[in-house]
């Protein structure tokens, strides 16, 4: 998992369709697909399910498990940032303005 | 600041060469030195001291703000692990074995 791949299943969940997803993130739909497949494998449970075509377009949801990862790679995303803020702080003032 | 350019910096120090550095990293002079350059730039101070030339080539070294900066960047890596550790471990559960 990756801040790409999060992204991507969040765009799922929220158009329904891997296409779409594809389009936000102005990346190919073939791509989309790829990363969606080396999640279904790589997991113990696919993260999507996807159907495709009829005249309609396939449609694509996340699966309970695509919802539970999604949730644990934004609270590992938070926890990060919270942790880290001090010393980023630190880190940012040695910055030009 | 990223993983690429914390891992130069500690090359650097480590060989006190740029090019050395690069070579450790199977990263291109150039690109190196620009990361160099960028870095330089974009600190109020600049991270890397390094002379060219002469029959023994150059030589590089980090100035203090360079290691502060690296000393950062590295503790900021391991507040970011401890406080995700937990949660890691969630998702990686959910991995096939």
């Amino acid at each position: 998992m990756g801040p790409g791949k999060a992204e991507l299943l969040e765009h799922i969940a929220s158009t329904g369709s891997i296409s779409q997803a594809a389009k936000l993130m102005e990346m190919s739909y073939n791509r989309a697909w790829l990363h969606v497949k080396v999640m279904n494998e790589n997991f113990r449970e696919p993260l999507v399910n996807s159907s495709r075509g009829g005249t309609e377009g396939g449609g694509a949801s996340l699966t309970e498990t695509g919802r539970l990862v999604l949730e644990l790679y934004r609270q590992m995303e938070l926890e990060a940032a919270t942790a880290t803020a001090k010393t980023e702080k630190k880190l940012t003032g040695l910055f030009k303005r």
